[in-house]
């Protein structure tokens, strides 16, 4: 079959994977299920892999398929799998965890201590299959499309769980930032919006991602390129700041912000990665706020973004491409050209 | 009465403050409360406030008594005040509050809009008389003495504070660990061993900090000047890393440990506040743990710490100094010479 | 002025309270305020007091004003008051607290040690103007009715309460159940609507009640009269049970429903009280289920409240009496006949 | 192999269970794990099911060998079993989960929708061996014996599930009330003494188990039988009532309890389930207290207990009984002659 792999880092996204044909994998466990995937999305994440930037994180075995966020139809199961079966369509979890370990049974399924994670640790799904496991899919309502659905599974989810964690500190008439209203930004959003009665700022340096940001739901705009942030939210806030800012850039410049705009008691949650944190400790002392790093989230909290998607409270703004045009979307991410969130459909 | 008061920010602590002669306070409003002094303990903040450290934070009108943890015995009440009466021995949260303000309604003592903070923003205890409002003081159960619990006012709920967020989070076999056993680190050290059933590696440079903490419940102890700190911790916890972390220093070296010591998804709680924060955002995000800022406790923390003292279940090392002493014992806490707290007698 | 008030108890509602002609309240204590009342809501809790069904539970000296929902403009205010002034639109929290004991310290309003409670403990609002404190009035944000608002004071912040305590728990794709879509139910729903993404089921026994549900958000809608509930909640939740079950009648066959439609580890929220609970220890563990009782909400809980109504997202069904007809609206209630809420108006 | 089976139900102890020759059980799922049994405590619920009494609640297979609690070494693994091999001393939590469905993915073991229970819904462990699975077994610490600590595997984690519980709401100073100091209330208590600082009080109606109370770390004990408990747990709180209530025997007179003598917004739990709760919804809404059904702990509860063990907070009081003595064991608890816990040794 055929898949995008990565075989050497490079910064140059105008040739990072090489389209190979490889064997389509086969079920060798009791629990594993192989997906042929209808979709897979084009994560920020993926150039980050491309360059090498998770080396130091994620042990990884070049060449290597990328795609962490894919969804597709059941073609294989091994014989004690019961959750699926073939034709089953379902979203696929990015991490294959063993539900024996602590975290496992905490529901923590990021921090399982025997875990595979597509298109970072293990093959993923730039191709026409994906092997898995049963404890990584989720069946899809009826009605639910799984290349529409794709980037849910990353994109979706990381933007979910930060949103829940934010949602669970918003009392009503409080504030909530939403720094960059892109592929994560956008859904970040739609579920603070559906989840909570607070009041939500969009930041964005381009117009264009406000407007959609005050389509799904925000209640104010604020165009960083243009106006300081910080003065405006406290403008918004009669000077109390924002109890909760979801920073989806995480760059020097957003984190700089928190001490300045940031709520007694409040959280900046870091979920973009570029840049850096750099605070004297008395700050965080003075105004008792958190930087929070917040990674992808769990199976469960996958579940119920299915269950937003399906009643209509979540939408995701995606663009379709084929599997060779995979290096194109990754230059035009690197460009911030990206409206919403790319797909890659297989061949 | 003599006060020892602060004129002019200076780094030279042999010169500090001076010993004014000033008018005794008296009660003004309904609710005030005139506190004579019995006790009132010497925080590494008074050095930092003396330094000009706190001026950007906190609005300071020179000359001022500085004095933040005290107890003493009632002298006066406002004809509204019902929880205290003259003669009544009384320790003193630093921050008198309005009690009207949304903060306040919350229970956040802290977050008070309409606050002043002894010693930081109008005078403070080391003085013969201290003024300070009703909801600021509590009844001291028989037996204890205001002296000997003075240091409670601030570095005490300020080590109970962070410890109540740590053990929230800490399950028995999991592991806290306390850097820095100085004024507040020997407390937080006591709070996390008598309210959980976790494991406790303390922290320090010193080897005799580290006995106290050793014959105060540790269950580990670490000089972090012989060993690596991180490589030790992850020994210690099967290579989970700790779940919590108190730090009591909050220099660049202690907040660097957190990636490579940090459990996924725990936090390193800021409390002292030297040095700085500098971690790329994607360490926040790979562990999805936190820097989490840490403040003075509540005044209901307060309440429940003095439960502790009286229960036998927290013990205060505290060494006496009249109020003439008072830049002497700066200078030596400068220099690391306090052992346990300073605390300052009024003539 | 004139007063509604209670002299006797009596289970003969067309007879329940006198208009009697009183002084006017003044001004004693430096935090007291006098408002003029604009409205008053009349609640179940009325026709239970008049009943004398609360002796046992709270403190009264009769000849008493009734009336705890209340709103209007401030007359009066103590010399040391600062959060109003005279002519200031206000909601009145029904319960004047210390701010001084460890509840309120807590934000715990209504376990103050030291409280007054209008129209229950101590004069209420079916008068011209009423007595109560600073640390009870909510200043109105511009061009919200203070006559229109009332109910909030009581009814709303009750059912506001337990909302969030069952939003707390609801995640996206869970059920929370609200019985009695009255007074209460039809803003406890509107509360859960906006703040969940949970489904909603709307239970009454009047068809109109469930179309006003089915207007305000709810899901799905049972009429209990018709349909067997447990077993149509089990049916719309796969077999699962509801998460969260809001009882706003808390009479002996809604108490009883619990075993058999409550989730695993979900509750039975109890705000109304005409009835009992009899159950077997062993269904409670067998499901491990929750009978919550839930209380008047706390002060800072009607300024959410208040935000809520201010964005739109809460609307009250009121229909306004003067209050010579006060006991009329007493019987009406009693009978079942007001839809929404009654507001009575001060000559 | 022999094992203790129930044949039919009824309510004489005396011949409640047979021994009879069966076959012992094989592996034969990937996950599967056969355990020699080295010991298996015997809990009033093995006499609750024998009256028949959980017929309604679980499916029931008759006959089946009854054991809920037990531990022993690994004897057969199935093929895919990392966690364990041969040779392994384990404690087995008696839920055998699926891994799979939803509550199994949020850490809710009791919830597990596909789950088999060891004595209850499936053969437990009065028998040499015992077939469970991967997910039910914890490896125990060098020097822990199976045959002393096999009753913490239900009744040790349905006492620290509740005592878990408790401790989230208990501040220092607060109060909790262990009802009942048998097998469950003697770990119970000393679970709250080691992960709180909270005042115990401990009730039963024997002076020997008040004993034993007062030597494992209650503050204060009452013997019901001749004092009024409520009237006592008053006295003891300054008529603020206390904050949690561990209530391990269930009965009516013991949930009878709750309105008089639960602090404001506090909960009773009730694990113990032979009686009833009878209280007016009143009751619960004016005291906002709880009754909150406890059920099992979870997996990582008994990892955690297991860690109290290794450390030594947590002791046992146990007696050794061969199997064929077992219908004696049964008989004794009903008349309340066991002291602590009856361990049952396989021949």
């Amino acid at each position: 079959m055929q898949a995008a792999r990565l075989h050497e880092y490079t910064d140059d996204m105008s040739q990072g994977l090489e389209i190979d044909d490889i064997d389509r994998p086969t079920v060798d466990r009791s629990d594993e299920v192989v997906v042929d995937v209808e979709g897979a999305g084009w994560c920020q994440t993926d150039n980050h892999i491309i360059e090498g930037m998770w080396t130091d994180y994620a042990p990884q075995d070049l060449p290597m398929t990328l795609g962490h966020e894919n969804a597709g139809i059941v073609a294989e199961t091994g014989d004690e799998v019961t959750l699926v079966e073939e034709g089953d369509p379902v979203i696929c979890h990015p991490v294959q965890t063993c539900g024996i370990c602590r975290p496992c049974r905490l529901g923590e399924d990021m921090y399982c201590e025997n875990s595979a994670f597509n298109g970072l640790t293990t093959d993923g799904g730039f191709a026409e299959s994906l092997l898995t496991n049963e404890r990584a899919v989720i069946p899809l309502p009826e009605g639910v499309d799984p290349t529409e659905i794709a980037p849910h599974a990353d994109a979706g989810i990381t933007a979910y769980h930060a949103a829940k964690k934010a949602v669970r500190e918003l009392n009503p008439g409080e504030t909530a930032v939403v720094i960059g209203i892109g592929g994560l930004g956008h859904i970040g959003l739609q579920c603070l919006d559906t989840m909570s009665a607070a009041d939500i700022v969009a930041v964005d340096r381009k117009d264009e991602a406000l407007e959609l940001a005050a389509n799904l739901g925000a209640h104010h705009t604020v165009n960083s390129s243009e106006e300081e942030l910080s003065s405006r939210v406290m403008d918004l806030t009669d000077d109390e700041g924002a109890q909760q800012v979801l920073d989806f850039v995480g760059a020097d410049e957003t984190t700089a912000t928190a001490p300045e705009m940031v709520a007694a008691g409040g959280d900046h949650h870091v979920v973009g990665y570029g840049g850096n944190i750099h605070e004297p400790c008395q700050a965080l002392v003075n105004g008792e706020f958190s930087f929070k790093g917040t990674l992808v989230g769990r199976y469960t909290e996958l579940q119920e973004l299915v269950s937003l998607v399906d009643r209509g409270d979540v939408e995701l703004h995606t663009e379709r491409h084929d599997l060779e045009e995979i290096n194109t979307v990754a230059e035009r991410l690197e460009h911030g050209e990206i409206e919403g969130r790319a797909v890659i459909l297989p061949p």
